[in-house]
């Protein structure tokens, strides 16, 4: 029991929810800081749960027929140029390169922001024929925006993400795409993250630079503040246009191709932190958690007890990310290390469990003891670790549902925004300037226009026109 | 049978071994070329290999105890700069980043050339106690080098890699750790690439910018020339004693970690297309190609021959990765095409094949056909992908072999290296100015001094006093 670091308490959750969240992160060991401002270093047990977000929603990609692609990290500034609002919207906020070795480049290259240009440039030179398409390419990479305020996966100077670029034959079958990837996103968010999120159309003010259409899943954060967490974006002909990608179709008509693109990022950990976590720090949906499965053993010098706990290690190895703590800590304190990192489900194995064949789990997410039998235990741990799944993503869609509120006029909305964490839904005539007085006087903006309208009112909050639409609203991350 | 493209043919492989390499990596469609100079784009098929390759390794990482983690893109020039040797070796091919934003930066910050110096920094920061210790981290990102000459996959400005970076307490870990990534690697490539390689030391000469021994792996390519394939560094304390890396042992007293390094790149699909591709094209060894089984339909049209190709492609489906060409082109075309991609096993499944319950399956690697009995298709043809691994595997073996010769004297050297390509054998002195004047007279460099040493001469090579060591030799990319 020789010189154990202690796990030291973390700010209160809903004392200063800012200073919980940088408490979690770095004793959680999920990052460290880098003296480069907003570059962060992701530790191992931060990087496992990005491998295993990878992993899932790369399947779900490949499910529909989408390849992955390495495109190069540098966009030359003639490149970035060509399609106006993009290069508008990116300019101001990318990392240039303007030497390499010992000379000075004759063009600026920029560390890509995101990589449609990229994209299109190969696009046009690889698309010729209706055979050509669709492409369905992907890449996992990183990206860099210079950021002025940055804080840990939720807004970094470089940042991980996949970013989907697809073009089409036709507009319909790219606003198609569009849709499929942002379902695509909600799924994974319910299925793997457990987390609920409010799909809909961006507004003009806050769509991607560049697209026709921008559509955004939102969450919501334990502080009831909105996390835009994954978009996709349709672009028409905009960007083929701008790069000339033509292909002849079955009459040997030249044609412009319609692209979308669609990207989710490590903000997803991010979210999870800000969705699940406690006072007790890190709360991980077992389906990307690096450790599913903690055993400690109780007393293990006692005889059969460490042997009985590899053995559980091993069988449940075969099905689970399991891991044995038989270091020599005092169980208490790995109690709290593995709560602090999240781990879904604990497994406590001591000398009077073995002679029932017995050990007792412990879920994270509500603290629930159950005495399992030694007999069934893989089946068992799969079910509890489905219901911690389930009760996760119950507990969010409660959160999320309650702290939704309507306001019809200014009054209620300033009230609510300023006094009730959580969404505002509230009809709007449509107009920016409406949006930007919102803003300004409340600091909230529109999160979305949800796919799920409602009737709440005739006219809009902000002016009293004819509503054209129902918005959520909310300050947002 | 509409506008379809034909595949060309490519440059004999004996005509013109650098045209027949470019026309491979185009028309397999493994990369397409980008407008900043060394930078290619990895289109679908390439980016599949090399996702193989991940996986295969990172297996092999994690099953010998490594975690993945992330590192930033970008160095402070300051950072860079604290072990003298490792900038001395890096800092005349990076590329600078000198603004962000709107703001030129007060220090400039180079886009990795390899992460030494991340680690380092990362390192000083979370180890403390010999309970820390070892930290075996890898990372999967790219790097930048701004070189003046570039080919696809064997020299790129910006290239595709992993980087294990390790911290041990005792020199003695370190260099086990060393020696242990070298197996590894050498194990990867027999296991999965099936290209047999040398394994030694670098000499003095060109050993890795920091390291007190730098490891090798070399392989041998169609042409004879030397192509290194991944390297493992030992690092001693130098690293450490720079960055202030320390621990307190088990008796409360400050020591300094000793470290290695050790990388392979997307320069090992370089390896695969030169070591086993022919005048057809690429030549895949099955655990690393994306497509491992293809079927082609012949007379697809006739009564029940689809329905069948398409539930063996579903049976095959579970253990083999595996495509089914059932488009209109003719079979012919399609033989060549999968050829050109180096598809290890091609199975043709026409309505004479049908009546007899069977298929014809034909080996990439040497063109032989085997008629297989659907009745036991799966164990029939993972035994063929292993034969065709342990085919390629055998070739390239003996064409290792039969291609390195001893030298005793400069002129016999000379020769060798002029008229017959392969490695050359030779003793030598140890003084670096031999080195350099064998490299100057013959354009060969020191491969390495291999682990299995042989005494063909007492003398050195070019200078004729006693020999220390016997040098493997050659021309390389």
């Amino acid at each position: 029991m020789a010189d154990q670091k202690k796990v030291e308490a973390i700010t209160a959750i809903d004392v200063d929810f800012t200073q919980w969240y940088t408490d979690v992160v770095l004793k959680a060991e999920l990052i460290d800081y880098f003296s480069v401002k907003g570059c962060m270093i992701l530790r191992p047990y931060g990087y496992a749960i990005w491998e295993n977000i990878q992993k899932g929603l790369d399947g779900m990609f490949k499910a529909t027929g989408h390849e992955n692609v390495a495109m190069p990290l540098f966009i030359p500034e003639s490149l970035l140029q060509k399609e106006k609002d993009h290069v508008a919207g990116f300019a101001p906020e990318v990392a240039w390169v303007t030497q390499g070795g010992s000379e000075t480049l004759t063009e600026r290259l920029c560390v890509r922001p995101t990589s449609e240009t990229l994209f299109c440039d190969h696009y046009s030179r690889v698309i010729q024929s209706w055979r050509d398409l669709p492409k369905l390419y992907n890449q996992w990479v990183s990206v860099v925006r210079w950021e002025k305020t940055t804080r840990p996966f939720l807004r970094t100077t470089e940042f991980y993400w996949q970013e989907g670029h697809t073009a089409h034959a036709t507009a319909e079958e790219a606003k198609l795409e569009t849709r499929r990837m942002l379902d695509v996103y909600a799924d994974f968010f319910r299925d793997f993250l457990a987390i609920p999120v409010v799909k809909g159309l961006k507004t003009e003010n806050e769509k991607f630079a560049g697209a026709v259409d921008t559509y955004t899943i939102e969450a919501m954060m334990h502080d009831g503040k909105a996390l835009q967490s994954a978009t996709s974006h349709y672009f028409g002909d905009g960007f083929a246009r701008a790069f000339d990608i033509q292909y002849s179709d079955r009459n040997n008509q030249q044609q412009y191709v319609h692209q979308t693109s669609w990207g989710l990022s490590t903000r997803s950990i991010g979210a999870i932190i800000m969705v699940h976590g406690d006072d007790s720090g890190l709360v991980l949906p077992p389906r990307v958690a690096p450790v599913q499965v903690v055993i400690i053993p109780i007393a293990a010098h006692k005889p059969g007890v460490l042997e009985k706990a590899q053995q559980i290690q091993s069988q449940l190895g075969a099905s689970f990310r399991v891991k044995l703590d038989s270091s020599d800590k005092m169980p208490g304190w790995k109690f709290s290390e593995y709560e602090m990192k999240g781990v879904p489900l604990r497994l406590e194995l001591g000398p009077r469990d073995l002679q029932q064949n017995q050990c007792v789990a412990v879920r994270r997410d509500n603290g629930e003891k159950i005495v399992l039998s030694l007999d069934n235990l893989t089946a068992d741990v799969q079910s509890l670790l489905d219901q911690v799944h389930d009760g996760l993503y119950r507990k969010a869609q409660n959160s999320l549902d309650s702290r939704i509120r309507s306001a019809v006029g200014m009054a209620d909305f300033a009230d609510l925004i300023q006094n009730k964490p959580g969404f505002v839904k509230a009809m709007w005539c449509g107009d920016g300037a409406c949006e930007q007085k919102i803003k300004d006087e409340t600091g909230a903006t529109a999160r979305c226009i949800p796919f799920e309208q409602e009737t709440i009112a005739d006219t809009c909050v902000c002016c009293g026109r004819p509503a054209q639409k129902m918005v959520i609203w909310g300050k947002a991350y």
